[in-house]
């Protein structure tokens, strides 16, 4: 517990460095309904629903929704329930001001998510503060800081990475034994290996698409009793949260494919090979996905989303592996990302494979062990 | 299909007339990862991932992130892939603007939630435009519009209730059989006969907390295989999603329960007689909340949330049943809400007891059929 209050205090501190530089005098961060914000845990332990309030002064007030859940995790100097504040950011954020002694003129940021309507009302409610509200300030400090992944978080994702890749294992071996029938017995198989594993639970809603629904990205419903694993492609795509940190992998199962099929499952495996080949410190994202893109384009095929992500305590994060020009992030030592080509088409179905990566002093090493199945 | 396209489209009418009033010229809705707003389902029935973009000159123009699942799902005049536009939501606006031929000094109308930092980039992109981001605008006379169900959303709330209830029975009769001993075991179920049911899923991840946990409002993680139904108070709260409807209920499970337990349950469902006895239309929802607040004050307690919420498309929408001094919203016949009475103490555990009614002409209609466990 000592070691673990360690790692939050430290990471505080980096912030508090970060602050000091910029001339913030109070850093505001809210993690709620339909804004989450994993910075909160990252920064507090606390797992969700709260504000935390970091002072330059090297003070963290936590206000949570749920003061019974915080006192159980939270690391924070203070905990003040969000009830005592009416459960009102603004009026939380005025407190805190206050009982973390910010003077008045002061630099305040608050999220940069903040919509533009209550912006106002912030400015209007503090007005004897300087409020910031800014994309290329603590959000973007925080999504580097946490891009690269400390000894800790590393040592959290191998366990993640060996949990997920007990459970690829698994499945494989049920659909050869044909126990798997329905895009809903693969969900369950890893819904039910990841409790048994001690999980948090799905780091996102899992994708499960038979052959019927593999063309879309991104199938809806999520999955169904709709057939997996027979004829033609189907794709899964999930990821098991350990102690906050989500995998993220994707599996194609192929039956059967035609021809035209078996060259769309050549182009990703190629597809995936490439980019690996890549990885290594230094390198431009964007390179990296213009490479896939490119490859793609030569046959004559679009891949209609990113190639990768970074992935943490979200299931994307920093670094982003897109080719659009503002896209100015660089691999490093310590980050750890997923790689995910796809192709999809109505009458052939999709394909995707993806992997999660830890990137090396030397280049990459491969966290986890999706595949291509083919029965 | 023709009926259902009927829907979308006079829904959407109600909001041309509505951006007419206004003098709005475009409106822009975007649902998006982090960013989700359900209005998106609601006036063109894609499920989710796109900019929907609508002229006062009666034309929708959908731009989805998955063109083959808009194929599939989507009611809009025209459709056009959001990678035309690289994905950027404020190029898209833009090209919007163009493409449904709104003419310059024109007012256009981006999300309530629009970041503040987007807000400048937006207004600096789109220059030659009027651009109105605002809290009482689209967001809200959408919260309004869609407060009310229409007769075809009340048919889809019969049948999610009937799911619910079904389940429910099923809890119970599990638990008085003593086969679900764990918090992953009750959530199993749920899971499974709601695909069963042809459900799309869960409506938001389910809570199961024993004893162990249950004096968490949310428990954290969500659930765990850890007893659940043993001796003392365990909470149960899902909600499944038909049709993209979800109910919303909670059950509470007590076993052999102490003096104070006895006395929390017996609070719940006073309070939640009370509140129930008080539900028809033109009753002030601030009002409702007010009475059970005060209630429990009486017996020194206090309920650290709201006392309930409309539920439909988003498991928590309009009408808001919380005491705050700006709650507005009447109650009005078409209404469907949940009521969720709760207390929680660190030594006794939590309980809630939390249904789905909808407001009527005469008062009100029980829809879901939860209730205080006794084993």
């Amino acid at each position: 517990m000592l070691q673990k209050q360690g790692i939050y205090q430290q990471r505080r501190e980096r912030v508090y460095d970060w602050m000091a530089r910029e001339g913030i005098s109070l850093l505001m961060i809210e993690d709620a309904e339909n804004r989450r914000d994993s910075n909160l845990r990252w920064l507090s332990a606390m797992p969700s629903d709260a504000l935390l309030f970091l002072s330059v002064e090297r003070k963290s007030l936590l206000v949570p929704w749920d003061v019974n859940l915080a006192k159980l995790y939270a690391d924070a100097d203070h905990i003040r329930a969000y009830n005592e504040f009416d459960r009102k950011p603004i009026k939380a954020c005025y407190k805190a001001a206050a009982l973390l002694k910010i003077p008045s003129a002061s630099r305040i940021e608050i999220p940069s998510i903040t919509p533009y309507p209550q912006f106002l009302r912030y400015i209007e409610a503090l007005s004897e503060f300087d409020i910031i509200c800014r994309e290329n300030g603590a959000a973007e400090a925080l999504e580097q800081l946490r891009a690269v992944k400390d000894n800790e978080e590393i040592g959290i994702f191998r366990k993640t990475s060996k949990i997920t890749n007990g459970i690829i294992d698994l499945l494989e071996k049920q659909l050869r034994a044909g126990k798997i029938k329905t895009e809903y017995d693969a969900v369950m198989l890893i819904e039910s290996e990841c409790r048994k594993k001690g999980c948090e639970g799905l780091g996102f809603e899992p994708l499960a698409a038979g052959p019927e629904r593999s063309m879309a990205i991104h199938s809806f419903p999520s999955y169904t009793v709709l057939p997996f694993g027979t004829q033609g492609l189907s794709i899964l795509d999930f990821g098991v949260k350990y102690r906050g940190y989500t995998s993220d992998v994707t599996l194609t199962v192929a039956v059967k494919p035609s021809r035209a099929q078996l060259r769309l499952l050549s182009l990703i495996e190629k597809a995936y090979k490439l980019a690996l080949g890549m990885v290594g410190p230094g390198i431009a994202a964007r390179d990296l996905a213009a490479v896939v893109d490119d490859f793609f384009a030569k046959s004559g095929k679009t891949m209609p989303h990113a190639l990768g992500h970074g992935i943490g305590l979200d299931a994307h994060e920093g670094p982003y592996i897109r080719k659009r020009e503002d896209n100015a992030w660089l691999l490093e030592p310590g980050m750890v990302i997923s790689l995910e080509p796809g192709l999809y088409e109505p009458r052939l179905g999709g394909c995707r494979l993806e992997n999660d990566i830890l990137v090396t002093e030397g280049g990459a090493e491969v966290l986890t062990t999706s595949r291509i199945i083919r029965l």
